[in-house]
Order: C-alpha cells, then sequence, then structure tokens
C-alpha cells in the first residue's frame, strides 16, 4: 500500500461512482459553465447568510453525488470533508443534514485531495463500502474571514487570488461505474518564508513542486505518463513559480500538460478575478465537473490533481508568522 | 475492517509504541500530575503569544513521543493532528517542525480520537510504517477565540468548562512494544438543539451516547467488556445528562466504569474549573498520560475512550444555530 515514502498506492482500484459540483453566479459566467450540475444566478443563494449559502452548496453537490452513484443516505457509509471556514462549520452542518458518519479534515484548499486520498483509503482497506468526500468554498465568507467583507469594496493588488463559490462531492465505492483512484500523495509542509496573505500562490507553488516531485520519485513515474498535472490553485503567480522551479529541478513541463484550476475555473483575462482562482471549491469543482468529464469523455486516460493549501490563519499572519504551503496529489484514470 | 455500521476493527492490532503529554500549570495541579512528561510552571511557557505557547506544547509532545518509541523524525511516515484554534495553526505550525507528511483533521475536541483512529487505519492498513498522532489546546487560546481572553476576567456560570493548556501524542505503528488500538467507531453529528456555549457539556451528551450505543451494536460488545469508558470532555454537567440517558436507553453504567476525562484532569471541587476540564488537549492528556500508565500496569485490561466535540464556531453561535455533537470512540487493550 505505502510505495515509496509519501504514496498511497490503492491496489483495490476504488472507484469514483458519483461526482457533482455546485457553483455560483461567476463561476457559471466562466468557461467550464457547462460542467457543473447546478449554476446559481445569485451569490447568496436566497439565503440570510454568507455561511448558510455556502452550507447550501455543500449540501446540494452532496445530494447530487448521491443521487448519481444510486446511495441512499441511509446506506452511505461516511463523509469526509471540510472547508475553509473557522471550525469547518460548513462541512460540520452539511454533516448534520447527510446524517452519515462524519470525518472533519482540515488542509486549507488542499482539503479538497485531502478528502479524497482519506475517502479512497478508507475503501481501499475495506473500512467503508461508500465515502462521501467533499469540499466547498463561497467568495464571500473566505474573503470576509481571511481579508476584508466584499461589501467593503476593498482594493486588491493583482496577485490576490478570487475564492470560487462552489462545492464539488464525489462518491467513492469498492466497484462501479466510473473513473479510478489509483493513488496518492500527502505532501509536506513547504515554508519558504512569504508572508503576503494576497500572494497565496507564490506561498503554495513550492510545496506543490515538492509533492509533484516526491509522486515521481515514490511511483517511478514521469510527466509524460499524464496527460494532464493540475495544481489546485496557485493562479498566475503561483503557476510561473511553480514552472520555473521544476525546470530549475530539471522536470520541464509542457504547458499543455501542465496547468492549473485556479487558471481554468475563470476567464482571467475578462473576468475581474485578479491572478485567479482559489479557496477548496476551486478544485474541487475544476476537478469533479470539467476534468471527470474529460476523461469519462476518453480526452484523457490518467490525470494528477495537485491540491494545493495556504495554512495561514487571519491571526498567525497579524503575529507575523510566514504562510506554511502544502499539496496533495491524487492519480485519477479512467474507467477501463 | 468494517463491523456493524461505523466501526472499524483493525486486524493487524496496531500497537502504541510511544505516547506523551505536556500540560501546564493548572494540569500540574491536578490529580494526574505525576503522569505527565512535563508539567510547565508557567501558563505562556515563555512565549510572546498564547499561540506560540500552544504549538509549542504540540511540539514538545511530538518529540517526547517520537522519542519514547525510537522513531526517528526522518523515519516517520506521517503526522495526523489538529486543534482547536482557526485553521488548526498550533497543528500545521507544529507539522512544520516535525517535517513529515502532514494531515490536518478538525472534529473540535473529538479531534484526539478522530487522529488516533485515522492513524491506525492507517497503520492496519498498510499505509504508513509510523504515524504520529497527537492534538493540543491551550486555556488562554481558546477561551479568547471562543469566547472572552481569560484577562477580560469575565464571569462564568457553572455550566462553563476549563480549556485544558495540554498537548498529547502517540506514535502508532504496525508491531512494537505497548498497547494495541483494538477498533475505532467514528461518530455521526448529534444535534438536540442546544445553543449555549457556556453548556458544552449538555450539547455533547446526546453524541457520546449515541457513539458509544452504535459501537456496543456494531461490536456486540457491552459495558462489562470495558473496565473504563470514558468520555472526552463532558464534565459535571454533560456526565450528568449522558448517564441519564444511558440509564433511559436501558445500558446504565456502574460510577466505577464509566466516567470522563474533564472530570479526572482536575480536582473539580478544589480547582476553579466550573463544571470541569475541556477541549482537545482534555481526553489527550488524560488518555495518553494517564490511561495508558494504567494499562501498562495491568490496573486496566481494556478501556474505551469516547471523545466528544461541540461543533460550534463564535460565527455560527452568533448567527442562532444550535450546537452540532460529535463523538469517536477508540478502543485500547493491555500489550498480551
Amino acid at each position: 500500500m505505502l510505495r515509496g515514502k509519501q504514496t498511497w498506492w490503492f491496489e483495490k482500484r476504488p472507484v469514483i461512482i458519483g461526482a457533482a459540483t455546485v457553483v455560483g453566479p461567476d463561476e457559471g459566467d466562466g468557461p467550464l459553465a457547462a460542467d457543473y450540475d447546478l449554476v446559481h444566478p445569485e451569490l447568496d443563494l436566497q439565503q440570510k447568510s454568507w455561511e448558510k449559502a455556502e452550507r447550501l452548496l455543500m449540501e446540494q453537490a452532496s445530494d447530487f453525488a448521491l443521487k448519481k452513484a444510486g446511495v441512499d443516505k441511509q446506506e452511505l457509509s461516511f463523509y469526509v470533508g471540510g472547508d475553509l471556514m473557522n471550525q469547518i462549520i460548513s462541512s460540520t452542518f452539511a454533516a448534520r443534514s447527510i446524517g452519515a458518519p462524519y470525518i472533519g479534515m482540515f488542509g486549507a484548499c488542499s482539503t479538497s485531495m485531502e478528502s479524497l486520498a482519506i475517502a479512497s483509503l478508507m475503501v481501499n482497506s475495506g473500512a467503508a463500502n461508500s465515502v462521501l468526500a467533499g469540499v466547498c468554498s463561497h467568495n464571500c465568507t473566505a474573503e470576509k474571514q481571511f481579508r476584508y467583507p466584499t461589501e467593503y469594496g476593498s482594493q486588491k493588488p493583482p496577485t490576490a487570488q478570487y475564492t470560487v463559490t462552489g462545492a464539488g462531492a464525489v462518491v467513492v465505492a469498492p466497484e462501479g461505474k466510473g473513473p479510478v483512484v489509483e493513488c496518492a500523495t500527502i505532501g509536506k509542509i513547504v515554508d519558504l518564508g512569504i508572508k503576503d496573505p494576497f500572494n497565496m500562490g507564490a506561498a503554495m507553488a513550492p510545496a506543490a513542486v515538492d509533492t509533484i516531485q516526491t509522486h515521481f520519485n515514490d511511483t517511478g513515474r514521469e510527466p509524460k505518463d499524464y496527460d494532464l498535472i493540475v495544481t489546485g490553485d496557485l493562479a498566475t503567480v503561483g503557476h510561473g513559480i511553480a514552472k520555473d522551479l521544476l525546470v530549475r529541478d530539471g522536470v520541464p513541463m509542457n504547458d499543455t500538460v501542465f496547468t492549473d484550476c485556479g487558471l481554468l475555473v475563470y476567464d482571467v483575462a475578462r473576468q475581474k478575478v485578479q491572478a485567479g482562482g482559489s479557496g477548496c471549491g476551486c478544485s474541487a469543482v475544476v476537478t469533479y465537473g470539467h476534468l471527470l468529464k474529460r476523461l469519462e469523455q476518453g480526452e484523457f486516460r490518467r490525470i494528477l490533481v495537485v491540491a494545493t493549501g495556504a495554512l495561514l490563519s487571519p491571526l498567525s499572519f497579524q503575529q507575523g508568522e510566514s504562510i506554511p504551503g502544502i499539496a496533495h496529489a491524487v492519480a485519477i484514470e479512467r474507467a477501463q
């Protein structure tokens, strides 16, 4: 099961038997609009608070994923999830609705692949008959908590990123129809001393590169073994840094193979999203919405999703701490 | 591996090969003082902030646990941890020092057994050669974040609990000398509508009872199969409610068998701790310090630790939400 130092090889080949995504209006205005199950026309989802709206995204994505998987809520073995909110309240209140035994996780924006890795480990080891793995984020809850309420209209530097309003969920099971979770590489903290919360791409890029390199070392694979290697939310600035670091390390990557969910989720040149998308929801909606569909359609055979997380808190920033970065990678293969 | 609906049975019998606890002055003044590896005489551990003090507790407990286990930091497969801070910064910064691949978890005070369950699952399934599972809390960081800074000297109702300043860590491995992690029952959210953040025992007690009942159903065990069944941090109020609920459900429990870490960690009658202890650190220091020693000394053969979590955030409280409760149980057996 453990291959190399940090990689779990799932011999039993857990299957993603259902996947769903629900997003807000900005994501619906982006290039991947057709890939989402539901696009809300209003940012508040007609809820009384941004937090209630975020929770509803998670509940809806979970409901859709379970329905597509043909798994009843009562049958579901476990829900593994997390989000960016303090005490991951969005996932917790969604877990109350879902009703399954619940494992809460936190890896900031890397929680998408962290939860998929744990869900796959559970299924692979016979610890579950079905696991729902899901994460969510909302632009207005995240901006309010980490920076300023969007209603203030405060200016942002071009290195800032735009938190995705969206939730993505998958149901992982021992067998069934769908793409296979092949392996997962669990990342280490990498912290090169970046302290600017408006430049999280720079803080996370070295962690993404560390996890990609470790994945290749642990598995003996090379970039050419993947049709797509996609980081979570490095956006323009972080993606450029990651590319440069990979060149330095002797693993240059082609632009058609190496990309980032934060660049795919929006039309960065047209939409007002600064350097690109971010948030747990970013890698989740791009992977579970867009990329799984391209796998199914035969466009890709195998992809590596490297979800990145900036593990800061407003308090750690105020106390002068740097931003620890982390990245967890999951390889997903087309059903054969 | 999955037994019943929510219980993982660890057939490979993962072993706790090292355990350590580090606490603050109030815990050192309590009845279990002799069981901790290090008692700090000052609440600030001579650090510049309460948060830095909390992080140091976690780093020291991890270092001691690894040393006792004879596992080098470079050899450690994974670190699984969490804490009560927003974005679990204490565990994350500790993970940066530890250097191992890191899985961040959040289950409020239940994170102690949540992380031990995941660590044991990883070892049992061959996904790790050794896993450090550890959690921490600090009275002043938690009070400041969830209620009021202790420096304000605000009054508290007698139902309030006193957050433990302490960290506990264990190293779990496929073999070695030490107590065995037999099985784990992962809890569901139980929310009966309690909204008072100064009465978390009442919010968590129904979740503890639900997990205990599920554990018995899943395993076919009864209270008499355990020498001790200990909840995480229900304290006086919650413990009384849990006992009543168990009587109602036809599973009355003897006071010598059924107790609570929040009652054990302090001399509740003498120390000014309101209803008793709470926090991730509460169940961790009592279990990893006191209870594992009593197992080793032959006083107990088998115990069930039911860590309880109140999954609120200050924001969810302010928005009028109730407090979702959860409890995860782990059965630990003496080495044979």
